[in-house]
């Protein structure tokens, strides 16, 4: 049995160690843990030898960087971590992301960030899956928005898609011949359909405000980053916030945890796993798979 | 007849000029101009003559602020004003608001933002009214979250509440004796209700989605403002980053628009009325009633 620590130490060193390895391989081992396979290992198949080390110790108020040369998760990782001191040096501090490929989930990067004393935005833009309200043909992506704050058993991490579904929500459906959730997508011409195969749009998350927040997330995520549209990849955009400055906030985030869950809320933290967890057999196949590819191609490269 | 940039200049001008007072008439006017009278002069009647004005020219990239001693319009576009010179200075920069009692809708600050070149966020707490998704009492505010962006035609200007309904909206079915529409509130035992007298809380615009987008304006407008919970008024927060360090933001806000609105997507512009609207006689009337009482209470003062 490997634990969640030590498939994650393990993939940090493939990934060619260091902080920001460690954060991206830490996100990928959670995605395994939570049964999120498409947002963990799967992204290992885009790892190759000859692609660049991610930029990194640059601490300024404003960045934009291109990660179309980077393997995704570590240039989402490196951005997170110098975005991390430019906020501490700024107070606020925000990166905007292009050409980023497949990188997880942003949980675990909100995650960080909130463990380090900030108050992180974040939210990322993709393919164009998803219909205005009200419309009748795909123009965002599913676009996730995300906050993180607050440290241990109080943090809030919030990651939610915009979206009713994924793409990848209706290929398990079209593979599996099961029909859709009524208000999940619409077809070529507009109409409301639960034929996998007729898809032609998903539907915003709850009608006008999913549609609203998504758009929201394209402007910030796709238009200030200059990514909407790049065929390199998507675009990802972070704010931070030191709440370092800020009087006494834990006691204020605890009340509102107090008062949501209280009252029935869910109160989400991102599907944070222990680092004790152990992982299935599968995952840790699926790892091992992984990272003898990793070996073998980069000796290929050496050669 | 009295035209929207002459009632403007009007009720500046009894707020005691300058560009804050222009900034606050102009969004009071804009909201009677659209038939919003409870975001427009009813505002006024929380103007006395003993009111702090509001600090002005400070331009640093975090900011907090109270404004329980501030005519409320006039501390949130004094925040505005000061908060486009520090993120013109510092590329990214906030504000963080608390003690704010109406200071109207968040649309004409975030679109003033945007007309000064910059991608404007903003969003509003306030007294507990909502409940969470899932949830049976109210735990958080209507809590509007706005963006702006762009300049002219093209420009956007998202300001949406995450509530189904707002506690006026209930007075009203209650005066009228009308019932509400089906998911709007919950009553005390946390069961749907149709009937305004048994409303103990709203629900979330749109379910779980408007529940965590409003939980997010909640931890930046309330626990990063430290503002939530205070008897003297809501939290309202403006994070503001410079547009012009950006390439071509401008044909990639064009795209998008056209993108959505082929679609049949509502591209939504806050509300902006032209300044040569001419207004009803009803409001000219309320503006002139509010004039008067404002003129004789700074009489009264004066003695």
């Amino acid at each position: 049995m490997i634990s969640v620590s030590e498939a994650t130490e393990t993939l940090a060193a493939a990934l060619g160690g260091g902080e920001a390895a460690r954060l991206a391989a830490e996100a990928l081992v959670e995605a395994e843990a939570l049964g999120l396979p498409r947002f963990g290992f799967d992204m290992l198949d885009e790892w190759q030898p000859g692609l660049v080390v991610p930029k990194a110790g640059s601490t300024t108020a404003m960045e934009w960087r291109d990660c179309a040369q980077n393997f995704s998760p570590l240039g989402v990782a490196a951005a997170t971590l110098d975005l991390k001191q430019a906020a501490r040096a700024f107070g606020i501090a925000a990166v905007f992301l292009r050409g980023v490929k497949g990188f997880g989930r942003l949980a675990p990067f909100a995650r960080y960030l909130a463990d380090e004393g900030l108050l992180a935005i974040a939210g990322a833009e993709g393919p164009p899956f998803v219909a205005p309200y009200g419309g009748n043909r795909s123009v965002i992506g599913t676009n996730p928005i995300a906050l993180g704050f607050g440290r241990g058993e109080g943090r809030l991490v919030v990651d939610t898609a915009t979206s009713t579904a994924t793409m990848a929500d209706v290929k398990n459906a079209r593979m599996k011949g099961k029909p859709l959730k009524d208000g999940v997508a619409i077809d070529a011409d507009g109409r409301p359909t639960t034929v996998a195969a007729d898809v032609a749009a998903l539907l915003p998350r709850g009608g006008q405000i999913g549609s609203l927040v998504g758009l929201i997330v394209e402007v910030l995520a796709g238009v200030a980053s200059e990514g909407r549209g790049d065929p390199n990849g998507r675009g990802v955009f972070f704010i931070a916030i030191d709440a370092g400055r800020i009087g006494d906030p834990e006691s204020l985030l605890g009340e509102l945890r107090r008062d949501w869950t209280d009252a029935g809320g869910y109160w989400p933290r991102g599907g944070d796993v222990s680092p004790d967890t152990e992982l299935d057999d599968g995952v840790i196949e699926r790892l091992e798979t992984q990272l003898a590819r990793m070996a073998a191609s980069t000796q290929g490269e050496d050669k």
